[in-house]
């Protein structure tokens, strides 16, 4: 399924055949939680934007509209009219995160909806059978996300239980995709690495899902709260761990500067809310970094957001436009400049792959740091 | 500048050039307000719904973002990136019914803006000047819209006021047309009919600007709470004493039911919010009522909107999961809805069109209204 291309260090250039096309890595996915990416943006759209894979939620697509509703429609990508791959997070984080009064058991966790307060469980097996009712391209293990500031024996339990956890989801796996009636009988399952910064937890836990033969490896429970250097240290004790012919996710993150520090580690796939967020605010990408585009100096600015920059908000509409927009509360704002941060996110892993195809990884990391700390 | 190319009873089929491209009539102008079409609708999007010409706001982009910084980014079309002709609004109407405090004298009016409360003076000379920075294709006469209850002492000596305001009007953007720096030269301007509801005032004003040589007719102080059967009534008075080849264009209507009524009394223009604000609260236009997609039936209906519809919603996606976007609050209903009701207005008066071609428009008002009547 995956194909190793090329390795620079630990950077590695990659190929990922899915049932729903190949996915060139390193690679952002497009995160669109509600099987939606948030400021308008259909499905439609996002082939003028250069995705290749969009995430979506399992626990949020669970409460509303119901993964059994997904399925009686076909599936996802029928529901979304979509037809590039689709990863979906197991629900684990958003249990953790955003759920009500939670019991954490050995077969699952119990805990309140956060729209309607209705009682929910959900364990190894449902998540299973919900993404496999999704008819996701990858499914995501369900595992539990300690907070980052766990104790150490909290952690030790909670990433053993996590293991337990994921030989479960892999034999649901294995006996959903065997069903006559499974949308996506090949649907892949990808791990999830816990363990917090504490190396040693995170490097064993990584050597014991290694040996599962999974379809692919993320590293979770990252971008957290904690700094970017014990990010970056948990990156190089555990990557090299996971199987250098499966692709590895960093869940979570995040700035450009943090992936190319992932991609430099031998991160595969990223994803993260900041392009979508920060565009809902007013805040766009470039090469020199952020602009808030509220700011008064834009009012007759009749530059693109970007020079040069081949999005579709850039080539049709200048700085003061998009201001005008915002200052209005004209929507419009939100969907243009939502395109314009996720075209940048997926430009700047376009231009990663070049650098790695062409051995000038190291070089264009280097001088793409010191272009993002010079502002203009 | 205008062609009358048929005529069925009073109903128009005309074709109206102008110096950014011919206009069909009868034609259904899509309202953006603040220089967007709310719901996340671009420019770009308008080629897919079949927008004929845009309408946008003099008094809303007056106070934002200003019609100077709109004329130094080189005018409306310039600013929005379009290309389609745009008719502006002389203000008149929002002075009336947004602003706040205002004293309506004999060389305009003074009011506070219902952004800032900042004192704002407009009349026929600032309108004209405002509109000519916007640089739109058809500027409007700035008018005092009275409410429709006011006595029929007040409602002669507005209109007198009206059409004192008119010959201004008129006298100004000749003198802006010949200004070196004006961005359109060939800016046109409409006169706006005023009487509320009684026949004569009406009538003896239409006749009064119909004498005045302008670029086209418009009925204005309609659909502002008056019944159907009133406004049907104005019409039948006044457009036959409109000149027959100059474009008319019915002010704020309306429904489908009331487009086909006032093409039948030979109105050539239209502008509504309907479509765009039903859109956005789930309401969508079909050959056969409207359908609110919030209701739960909807929820794993996979058919469009209306079957056959050619929209680039209906296209794309199904009720349920439009329905499912309505209930999260994604943006993306509201993009998508918007964009199917645009379409279904501009449609129907394609529809029109071909009607009144044919010499069938009779028997397609009738069949419509009958359709119209019956749920499904």
């Amino acid at each position: 399924m995956y194909e190793l291309l090329k390795k620079d260090g630990m950077a590695k250039r990659g190929r990922f055949h899915t049932v729903h096309g190949t996915i060139e890595t390193p690679v952002f996915m497009n995160v669109g939680t509600a099987a939606a990416i948030k400021g308008a943006v259909s499905t439609d759209d996002l082939r003028g934007i250069k995705t290749q894979v969009e995430s979506s939620n399992t626990y949020h697509l669970h409460v509303r509209p119901g993964d059994k509703v997904i399925k009686q429609l076909g599936g996802l990508h029928k529901f979304m009219n979509g037809d590039k791959p689709i990863l979906t997070d197991s629900g684990g984080f958003q249990v953790f995160s955003l759920a009500g009064l939670r019991k954490i058991k050995e077969e699952g966790v119990h805990f309140h909806s956060h729209i309607d307060g209705k009682k929910i469980f959900m364990g190894p097996e449902e998540s299973m059978q919900i993404q496999s009712n999704l008819a996701s391209t990858i499914a995501m293990a369900f595992d539990e996300c300690p907070s980052s500031v766990a104790d150490r024996a909290y952690m030790e339990q909670s990433v053993a239980r996590t293991t337990r956890w994921l030989a479960r989801c892999k034999e649901e796996m294995a006996r959903l995709n065997h069903l006559s009636d499974t949308i996506n009988p090949k649907q892949m399952l990808f791990g999830i690495n816990q363990g917090g910064i504490y190396e040693d937890i995170r490097v064993e836990h990584a050597k014991q899902i290694a040996a599962m033969d999974l379809d692919g490896y993320a590293v979770g429970g990252l971008a957290v709260g904690e700094s970017h250097e014990d990010m970056y240290r948990i990156l190089d004790s555990v990557v090299p761990v996971l199987p250098e012919n499966k692709p590895t996710y960093l869940m979570g993150v995040g700035t450009p500067a943090n992936i190319l520090e992932g991609v430099d580690r031998g991160i595969d796939f990223f994803d993260c809310v900041y392009p979508t967020r920060n565009g809902r605010h007013g805040h766009v990408y470039t090469n020199h970094g952020k602009l808030n585009l509220f700011n008064a100096k834009y009012e007759l600015d009749d530059r693109p957001i970007e020079e040069g920059c081949q999005c579709p908000t850039c080539q049709r509409f200048s700085r003061a436009y998009l201001r005008h927009l915002l200052k209005s509360g004209e929507m419009l704002s939100q969907r243009l400049l939502v395109m314009h941060n996720l075209w940048f996110y997926n430009h700047l892993m376009q231009e990663i792959r070049n650098a790695l195809d062409n051995g000038t990884f190291a070089a264009f990391r280097a001088e793409y740091s010191e272009k993002m700390s010079k502002r203009i």
